[in-house]
């Protein structure tokens, strides 16, 4: 036995998880802090066992469903990759080949695809108050075609982003700082700043910040959200923010300033986020079929952005931070001042001078999502992971 | 050895299918009464084994070719699930995307995919005189390529969905009779409606009907087909379902009363379609490039099929039929009132209560497809599920 | 122990090829003579394998991503049919479904999808000096990525056609070549005719026929390379087919007359291509954003394509190569006369001809593509195929 997946194998058995087993991933604050740990733990143990070339296939045959109701790369391939490790298919939803008829049901659609599906992933972030819900719904759906005999399997949701949180990312995020930092247990007081930056572009959603406002301040962290006036999350995370600071004997608070929020920072995360007020108003307006009004309030938004170009993470300010030596960190792709666009979140030598850390945070996410499908899926997962190392399939064979 | 799947080998054993054998599946009256009940008993074999842990995956490489001219969500993923429970992985030939050159033959095309290939399904439901015809030029195409040495296995063909039948809809719809009813011995004398049914869509395929009649009339059940006049179906698959009805002891009648089909029927499947002789007008517009002659006749075909708003799945009509209770059937997506349109094809409340056995009836869809690559791949089907049986392998290790 | 199997293998141990392993596949002249024999006999091998039912998958998980920049049929095919016979599972990187950022770095986007990956084939054949170039740069940024920990592979390679070579194409027509030919040893003094051939479309590739005087100069054949005067291919790659006549014992000449081209051949490979000067003019009006000279230019250049309508492989013509019987070679699709279009590359009749050995030519691809991958992947290719053989498991269980 491998002293190394031992050790995963025997913290997992430590904790209290047995939740997870045949439930979903919605918001990471739904989970207890046990839960996020096995994540990380099983994240860890499948990276190590992929990398000793120990074969983690747990599936013979299945499909994983993709759904995605906007673009994208980092999560598409993230969501494969995860897949594709454990034995699962994937299978694209794209609802524009699709046959889904003018006020078929979310219930009817979720159904027809599942029946032989293990997983589902959805990425929707578009409209504030309809992402998670349709998540939730999803669930339902399936949840009951399950009870009903209709489905043979629940197929487990892994929420790949929506108006809320953005919990594949923001995890993460955080095991890329547990590992740079040397363990979780080496963050208590250390500072990190989540701040808004200045981004030409308009609506970025909010889930990014809400989802590491939500998840680090349970590590006993010092989390500062800072953005100009109006540029305000949704309050129920804060709320969530607040409690979890309270309860890991770290803090969070609110500033108004890049500058204070960079000043002695251990972590920053310099990103643009749309108001979460705007975003609300758009949604409204989107259901009223103003787009006219939206055309406005997108004007109103990037003049109101144009305001703040001061909002930069700079050579200046990243001299502000720890040693002046902050992990800088980024969900990709940023906008890089002058490879971008003119004006953006970062100065190009700052973000070039931590490419390599930034890229190693997103090599996180695949395993990240096979983890949550690890253990939705499986009954005893550190039973399972020895077993897994006990069949001894290679990876690669040669 | 589980005696559940001995009674399917032994019903196997029992039937004459060896012309299934490296054959193809275009038309379910090609096929003879062993064939067909061939189909259901290695579906219903192969759902057991799923559902009991049991991998079936008979190929460890090899690609399952689709090809959807039209848009598709159930059967995309019920041939995606079909393929991924034998082994094989999915390969679209997305026509937009591909570099099929003006007046590249079928039999290149064909060739060019089909090196790995050992399955190709293909929807092309569009014209009247032509999907049927592909799917056989398709077919030569990949038999010769086989026979010349070109391909080193000739990849079998199902179809899913042509201009004629629907196969595999089909057939899943009459596995759900069976298992509803308690087994194809128990169909004798009953009463099923085809039935029209009004949409405010326009050209609906005239496969499902023609594929319920050709099928359902060899179980010796009263089949009628029910339709304003004008609504006809092709003539040749009325005369084939004659023939079977006149073969298994049961009835096929014609008549212009949605009341007089769901009167004591113990099934219904009221659905809208297409008259046959307007599609075969309007295939014949589109090869004369006459597209305003199409625009007028769509909206002939509207005005037309506004005129039988009355024929729809209410609740009265439901109370007509046996015990008020006839299974009501259909392919998905319906036309729900004041749900999916205002007036369409069955009210909100008769679909409502079926909801669950809808679903189901849709859940055999990727087993049928399953068992009819299972047929024509394995040369002894019965042997082979057995040596599944006993290698054991699990769907899903844990 | 099976003697064909071990014929290939004893073959390859007495190859040296070490340098494959780790690397990638750009151009053929960039590999040696013994590394293209290498190719060869794995693609052979591989293809004996599957055809006498042994498994070849030595991937138990990982991605092959593919990116075409261009449509494709055949290649996207045989790439998804290499990558499954492997066990790697595609991934397509469409970047019009991607959120790749404007002026997001081919760094950046490479690394982001090659966690898990194994492979990346591009097809990237467009603009002269990109293609190629754009290679380079993705396994220069998965190089460094591996490198710098931030993936734990680095993902090989597979030119699916650039600017300058079309390896994969090449190398199946050679292979098909040494098939029909009964060996590579019976080539030498061979004649082949690479010539230009009229289509009325414009702009057509020029990989082909330098990938083919780049390659097929290796074996001692006399490369016949003609054109229609200022039709000329790049340069560089002229040299690269000279020098390797010369090393070869074999000749290399450029002629202005298809006739004399053909005259004696015993091989035939007619196909259009554009003038590298007008493609490299046309690259540079892109690069201005001239777009009005650049639709200019391609009048031009369709006006001087159809002064060479003579330029077409007649029955005439065919009868004038070796004993009236050359090998007709072609990529696919063909402009075949008045089936594609009125006046093409090939007359109908020759093409119908010569329709079996053309699928063949085609049925190599996907194992070239497989040996490609096999030699970049595996340490030790001979060992690893024997015990692929004696691990026995089988492509097909039943």
């Amino acid at each position: 036995m491998d002293a190394k997946l031992q050790g995963y194998i025997d913290k997992l058995k430590a904790l209290h998880f047995q939740e997870m087993y045949e439930n979903d991933f919605f918001l990471t604050w739904e989970k207890t802090d046990d839960e996020i740990e096995a994540v990380f733990t099983v994240a860890d143990a499948l990276r190590h066992m992929r990398v000793n070339n120990i074969s983690t296939k747990i599936f013979e045959s299945g499909l994983g469903i993709s759904l995605f109701r906007d673009n994208s790369t980092r999560t598409r391939f993230s969501f494969a990759s995860a897949c594709n490790l454990l034995g699962l298919e994937v299978q694209d939803l794209d609802e524009k080949k699709s046959q889904i008829a003018h006020g078929e049901t979310v219930r009817e659609t979720a159904n027809m695809i599942s029946f032989m599906a293990d997983v589902i992933g959805i990425r929707d972030d578009m409209y504030i108050g309809k992402g998670n819900k349709y998540m939730h719904d999803v669930v339902n759906a399936v949840t009951e075609g399950n009870r009903d005999g209709v489905l043979e399997q629940k197929p487990t949701l892994v929420n790949l982003q929506c108006d809320i949180d953005h919990p594949t990312q923001c995890m993460a995020d955080m095991l890329h700082i547990i590992h740079e930092f040397g363990g979780a247990e080496n963050l208590k007081g250390k500072k990190i700043a989540m701040t808004w930056a200045y981004s030409p572009s308009y609506g970025k959603p909010l889930s990014v910040p809400q989802g590491v406002i939500g998840l680090m301040t349970r590590f006993g962290m010092d989390v500062v959200l800072a953005h100009p006036e109006g540029y305000d999350v949704m309050p129920e995370v804060e709320e969530v923010a607040r409690k979890h600071a309270a309860k890991s004997g770290g803090s969070f608070t609110k500033v108004n300033s890049m500058a204070e929020a960079f000043r002695d920072a251990d972590i920053v995360y310099p990103k643009s986020w749309a108001p979460f007020a705007a975003m609300e108003k758009r949604t409204n307006l989107y259901g009223e079929g103003d787009f006219d009004g939206i055309d406005k309030l997108e004007k109103e938004l990037l003049a109101e952005n144009a305001e703040h170009k001061d909002w930069c993470c700079t050579e200046e300010l990243m001299k502000t931070t720890k040693d002046g030596k902050a992990l800088y960190l980024h969900c990709l792709p940023a906008d890089i001042n002058d490879v971008s666009c003119k004006d953006g979140e970062v100065a190009a030598s700052v973000f070039d001078r931590y490419r390599v850390p930034l890229y190693k945070q997103a090599s996180f996410k695949p395993y990240i999502i096979a983890a949550m499908i690890f253990l939705a899926k499986v009954k005893d997962p550190a039973a399972t992971l020895k077993k897994l190392e006990e069949r001894g399939a290679a990876r690669f064979f040669q």
